[in-house]
């Protein structure tokens, strides 16, 4: 089922699943699992896992004369056209792509995966792929979980998969003006090695941290758990280097400019649609030295959000700020750490709480005094709300876990759970109605006789004018078709979002969102996309089918 | 030289000119007056004031079916031509644009101007003027210094001011949401008083202050005074409305989302080339109760500047935070107060400081305690940097002269002084380059044989990663051709900023910084910027001649 692709330093990277070999923390503890087959029905049929000779994989329909011209840029030996280097690349990993992965529904291989050295080589893999009309899917940490990376011929004769992971150095530190350049295939870990020795950090830490890459971060957007402090990646991008097919496009003389409409805003955000990040200017930040993460109790949803609302809006939000709802609150305790029903009512009665609402707050700071000073204001903000303190322990748990949620899916499909997460935005006014309007669609399409869903949120985000809402669902998955049954809840949920929310706020796009972007950016958005599209990409062969509907 | 224009109840605005009548602080002091003559070597020939009368307008060559048509849609007695309204918009408030009005040079009058009333009147009035391929240049303040509202043809039969005077209202606020709906037409100090009763502020304080208008403000990136604790106006904007002659396009659902590249960001900036934007939703914050402005001298431009990249690095900028050199310095204590030569000697020994470099702060905040300790953590990290404190009167004095600037201008120019601005941004580690670099060009241009310019410069607003330059340029007037000495000294200085940082911080591109847009964009950019504007405007309609070269 996982595919390990020893190109150069990077072989860590295991790609197909989220677990790396022998993760301690992607077993599910019995009373957990007591706790999901009470609550959902689960009957834990196992689901099957394919071994990687079962995976339907087609000849490479790579033309020769194409792979001799990528070969003369890259080297041969950086062309992979070996049934395990394109397996390897076959989607990202949402729910979807890893039950194609396990032989449920069908993988999308690229017919060849390049692997280029530096922008100058990337740029000339974009010349000669375009010239020929070979499409190209640009491949970071491969962690899409919405189509973002699947290799989509979208009517090319072929597709190959441009994987990143040579570009893997820091190329400059600017330490006066706090910036860095680096190239898009640096995982984010290996960032802030490289970045450590000078002193700084990105302090960009998605879910998905251990594989994702800098390009990976820019071309979608990405938002990180600590982006109360540290802000929206987009937020960091002071400047970017994107191969297109029509040439090399440079952005970014200043931190801030009227020089008419931020064209780097069009490149953050353009999924490998319009060319291939390969550096980006970050701005960077000391490095803290001192953390502390703490763990609140709030009771009922709509005081928990009022209370990250106070905080937003009062700007003395936590870096790491994060509030679970009552079945999310539920799902963390179970799941992470396998309370009994009994402990859990000790603990419910205890606090005196109905609806508990987790509370997480982190800072990090370069000076103890500054930390306590921040905390000291965002506490005061939270007084009125009822908060109960949980201690450190609470919140140190919550970050010696943070990027465990991945691992425990593969744990989770193994015994026959469709396993996956969502997520939107919106205002403060529209928050409760969209939260509502989501958990109905998906419990409405996802129940069934003697199948129950249990549908978790959570708010990772905050902003002085709304919030973000991200979902976990769990449900016992169909034994027929599996894809289809999360398919018809992903749509039910994409459909109750399109009116009241943005269709993602950190996953970006991908295949999955594109249908209801043109609800979200009007027709004119979608055209004035396509039209950007055809001036850099006037062959199409850029990521197809992905962002554009 | 002015023109009042009554049209419904905005006749406060008095075009063409900076200075209200009446208004105190439009006058030199002498002993101001003294100083710039022994400085510049001014000689005090007045510049001429011609006659409206003398001002060469054409007829309007607006077609008479258009202007049924356009009759028909804002009602008849709103579709202006006489010679007087025609005037009045007749170009922005930049030196240039002052010497026109005054006779010198030729300006570029409407054939007409329009004057709708809501945002369907708008969208109508474009789509007539679309039809019959009639220019339209959207005219909010009047006040840009770039020509961005000159009324350019662009080879098109006639050219119409879309004045947004009428589109002055608050249309909706959203509490918990800290968000307002604003018309585009609503000056700045009125959304002040609009938003008032709700208990909100925009916080947005640019020095055109007094007449810009909210569209205006998101049309050109405006960044205020106090944009260091409020953010760009940009940071503000949640959500457009823009009637484009395809249609209107509104954009913006959620404070930050993931669905693709940021296509506000495409807007916002976009100088009224893509559409009129007639509507803007914008953040906003509660109203503070508690001020507090300073002033220190801190010796030097390089120990003022680290200053100031320390509390931005810091993040404990003030919200005003604002560091003139040594020469703007001297100017702000000779013009604003009229020191005498002796009484500023007196001060420099005072302080000890062979180049005082005057720095401005500002706290505004909702609680006294917050703004104690935010002010607590600014003073901490500035010291180190020898700064010596003015105290408050400094502070307020600056606070209550802000707006004086411009309007100092008239009486400048009455005297034959050339005064303009400009400015840039770019990264710490370049901004010292970029200041001599600029100061350069711009006195080796403007010397001649008996006249010195006075080249002034300040950080107005700076980032963790840079700092904007804004430049105040004195010097005396040629006698024969104004307009082309001072397009000379900007031309040097375009040319030095454009390796070294952006061509405009907040004063946007218009006419003046087109032919350096490339050079920061790419040409590829601007091939992104003109098929975005064929989308949107495919007759080329809108504000022809502006940010796309």
């Amino acid at each position: 089922m996982c595919h390990t692709v020893p190109v150069d330093s990077l072989d860590h990277l295991v790609r197909c699943g989220w677990t790396p070999d022998g993760a301690a923390d992607a077993h599910l503890p019995a009373p957990a699992l007591r706790w999901l087959r009470g609550k959902t029905g689960l009957t834990e049929k196992s689901t099957p896992v394919a071994p990687d000779s079962a995976l339907p994989v087609g000849e490479s329909a790579l033309p020769d004369n194409v792979r001799a011209e990528l070969a003369a840029v890259v080297g041969p030996e950086r062309v992979l056209v070996s049934r395990a280097d394109r397996l390897g690349r076959a989607g990202g990993l949402s729910y979807v792509d890893l039950l194609r992965h396990r032989g449920a529904g069908e993988l999308a291989v690229p017919d060849a995966v390049v692997v280029p050295g530096s922008p100058e080589e990337v740029q000339r893999v974009v010349e000669v792929c375009a010239a020929h009309g070979v499409a190209i899917v640009p491949f970071g940490g491969g962690t899409s979980v919405v189509g973002g990376v699947d290799a989509v011929r979208g009517g090319r004769p072929a597709v190959v998969v441009l994987d990143l992971m040579r570009l893997n150095k820091l190329v400059s530190v600017d330490a006066e003006s706090q910036l860095a350049v680096l190239q898009a295939g640096v995982v984010a870990p290996e960032a802030e090695k490289l970045l450590l020795p000078h002193g700084f950090t990105l302090g960009h830490v998605p879910q998905s941290f251990e594989r994702a890459t800098i390009g990976g971060f820019a071309a979608t957007r990405s938002s990180g758990q600590a982006s109360a402090g540290y802000g929206r990646f987009e937020d960091m991008v002071e400047g970017v280097r994107l191969a297109t097919p029509r040439g090399e496009w440079r952005l970014g003389v200043a931190p801030a400019s009227a020089a008419g409409p931020d064209l780097r805003q069009l490149v953050v955000g353009s999924e490998g649609t319009l060319g291939v990040i390969t550096e980006v200017t970050v701005r960077v930040r000391p490095v803290p030295t001192v953390r502390r993460y703490e763990g609140y109790v709030l009771d009922g949803w709509n005081s928990g959000a009022d209370a990250v609302r106070a905080l937003a809006q009062g700007r003395v939000l936590a870096d790491v700020t994060r509030l679970s709802d009552p079945t999310e609150t539920e799902v963390a305790l179970r799941l992470s750490s396998g309370w009994t029903a009994a402990a859990l009512r000790r603990f419910l009665a205890f606090v005196g709480h109905t609806e508990p609402c987790l509370l997480i707050l982190g800072w990090e700071d370069t000076s103890k005094r500054r930390l306590r000073d921040r905390r000291k204001a965002t506490l005061r903000a939270l007084r009125g709300f009822g908060a109960l303190r949980l201690g450190r322990s609470t919140g140190e748990k919550w970050r010696h876990g943070r990027f465990a949620g991945p691992r425990q899916r593969d744990a989770l499909m193994d015994i026959g759970v469709c396993v996956e997460t969502l997520e939107t935005a919106t205002h403060w006014s529209r928050l409760s109605e969209l939260r509502s309007a989501v958990r109905d669609a998906l419990t409405t399409t996802l129940t069934a006789p003697g199948r129950s869903p249990v549908v978790a949120c959570h708010i990772s985000h905050a902003y002085e004018t709304g919030a973000s809402l991200y979902f976990t669902v769990l449900v016992p998955r169909t034994d027929d078709d599996p894809e289809t049954q999360w398919r018809q809840a992903k749509a039910a949920a994409c459909e109750a979002i399109n009116p009241l929310g943005t269709i993602t706020h950190h996953h970006a796009v991908g295949v999955d969102h594109a249908p209801y972007l043109g609800a979200e950016i009007g027709s004119l958005g979608v055209e004035v996309l396509r039209s950007v599209k055809s001036v850099l990409d006037p062959a199409g062969v850029m990521n197809p089918g992905k962002l554009v509907p």
